[in-house]
Parts: structure tokens; sequence; C-alpha cells
């Protein structure tokens, strides 16, 4: 990776979290990531859409190694759930609420207008569920409902990002998270039963 | 409610549904209702921010309805969760996964840059939360846990829609019905327990 890309990239990551790809300018960019125009058409001769394309995936993979991070930390799956919930709720209030996931942001956004970003945004969100269903089937969920319950992780997750900058709290985050651990608390406790 | 009033709302109400706040210009909104530039002044002296606001709350009012009617349409709490899940993935399909939520949309555009309509979505979100918490209370689940269940829904359901759009398919959305049903039911059945 070159610097100067990587400026860009960065620099269009935070402006996605905090206003989207339709409210991220192209001069914005160039003057937050002190890259010239010129630069911008040079690594990315596809103009907005070939840098939003390559900053989700960015951002996308960064989010991913996260949560892997957290899990690995964790004694075990049910509070590696917990840590993660934690975790998102703390970097809301860090960031005092200004910043969001990009992914969702922008696969809001797009989703109609846009078929190559919005690809782009499917394609990450199957990875984060691959990712974590591979982990709930690794505690000895059955496959199946290891992909159910990764879904409703992303999802609340997603969802909990969405009521808390809202709300400019995170009270509904805390909630989720204890709503979640006691779902995958329950599917745990059912692969037991099954398992015996 | 006056006509040309009510079809600019409709006509900013479909139109952040698909491409946000900052996505709609004021031109577009003017083209879509068939009103003139002046009415849109006339009716929103405040402009885009007024607008804005009316219509969150027009389409978080009809949602809150919407949800409301298939719970009273069911034979019970656990089939009215499943049917409100049945619902949306049956929105989607129908609208082409072109229709998100408008509040959903908006609310991660403008929470770090709009504080006025921030607040418009916080409030939105509390009333269907709100309305759902009293919904779980009446069915006999303790207080705190039926605000619990509300935020999950809510939550559940935005990441669902977000899920699905950026998918093009409604399998996440089937998932996390059953996800919440088996959710709500276990909380059903531990009030049923505790009040024995």
């Amino acid at each position: 990776m070159n610097d100067t890309r990587d400026r860009i990239v960065e620099a269009t990551a935070a402006l996605f979290q905090q206003r989207g790809y339709t409210g991220s300018g192209l001069k914005q960019i160039s003057t937050d990531s002190a890259a010239p125009f010129g630069s911008l058409y040079h690594f990315f001769p596809g103009g907005k859409e070939e840098l939003a394309a390559a900053t989700l995936r960015w951002s996308g993979h960064g989010y991913q190694l996260l949560v892997t991070t957290v899990f690995d930390a964790a004694p075990d799956i049910v509070t590696g759930v917990g840590d993660a919930f934690e975790g998102a709720a703390e970097a809301l209030r860090l960031s005092d609420y200004a910043d969001a996931c990009p992914i969702a942001t922008v696969a809001l956004e797009v989703a109609s207008t846009n078929e190559v970003l919005r690809q782009v945004t499917a394609e990450i969100f199957e990875a984060w569920i691959a990712a974590l269903a591979r982990r709930f089937a690794a505690a000895g969920i059955a496959v199946d409902r290891s992909r159910e319950l990764a879904i409703a992780f992303v999802a609340t997750l997603e969802g909990g990002f969405l009521l808390c900058r809202a709300a400019k709290d995170t009270a509904a985050m805390d909630a989720l998270g204890r709503t979640m651990v006691d779902t995958v608390r329950a599917a745990l406790d059912t692969a037991a039963f099954d398992g015996r």
C-alpha cells in the first residue's frame, strides 16, 4: 500500500462514517487527506465510486478484525458477545456519537442507486456473518442455527448503532447486548442438551 | 391537512426512502409532488429542514400504525412478532428492495450534522419502543424486560432492512423473525413461570 493512497482511503472512511457517500465530496476528501485531486484520480481512475468501493472494503475488513479480536480475547463465546456490545457502546461514547458504521450508512444510501456499491456492502455483511457463524459453530452450535445467530448479531449491532446515535445514549446498546448474550447462551444450552 | 402539503410530504418520504436526506433535492421534491417551489416555502418556511422534520414524523407515525395493526390482527403477541417480520420481508420484495426505512436512512446521515433532525429521529424511535413495550407488558412480561424486548424488536427490524436491501434477498429477515419469535416466547415463558 502507498502512503498517499492509505491517507485518501482513511480520510474517506472517516467522512463516510459521519456524512455518508452522497455527503462526502471529493474536494473534502482531497483536503482531509492532504492529497491533491490528481492523486485521487491517479489511485482511483474510476473516481468516487472506485474510491468508495476500496474504502468500504478496507473499513469492512477492519471491523471484522476488531470483532474477531474481541472474541479471541474472551474466555468463552458468550463473554465475547457481551464484550463486543460493550465495545460498541464505548466506541459510540468515545466519538461522542459521531462515528457510525460506514458500511451501514452507505448501504442505506446506495442500495437503490448504485449497483456496484450495493454489491460491495452485501459482500462485506456476508463476510461478517460467515466469520461469526464459524465462531458459533466452533462453540458447538448447529450450523444452521449458527448462521441465524450471526445474522442476529450483525443486525442487532447495526440497529443498536442506529438507535444510540439518534438518541446520543448507549442504553439501547446495553439492552441489546444483554438480549444477544441470553440468545447465544440459550443456543449453547440447546446444543449441549442435543449433544448428550 | 392540505392536499398540496400532503403531496409534498408524501413525495419527500418516498425520496428519503430511496436516497436519504442529502440525496433528496428540493427541485426533485417539487417535480415529484407537482408543487411549485413557492408552495414548498409556503408550507415549510424553514425550508428543507422543516420539510424533513414533518416528513419524518409523518412516516414514523405511519410505520407505528402499521406495526400496531399487525399486532392487533394477530391472535397473540408471538404470532404478531412473526407477522411483523414477514410483513417487512414482503414489503422489501414488493418494492424490489427499493424502499428502506426513511427514519433509519436519515438518522444515520444527520446524526452528526443536524441536531434538529437527529432529535426528531430519536423521538420517533422512542415512540416506537414505548408503544411496543406497552404491548409486551400487556402480554404479561415484566416492564423492564418489555422495554428491552421492544428495543431488540426495533433494532433487529432496522438491521434486517439494512442486510436485506444490501443483499437484495429476504433470507436475513426470515432468520431474524425466527430468532425474535423465540426471544419473545422465552420471555413469556419466564413471565408465566414467575407468575405461578
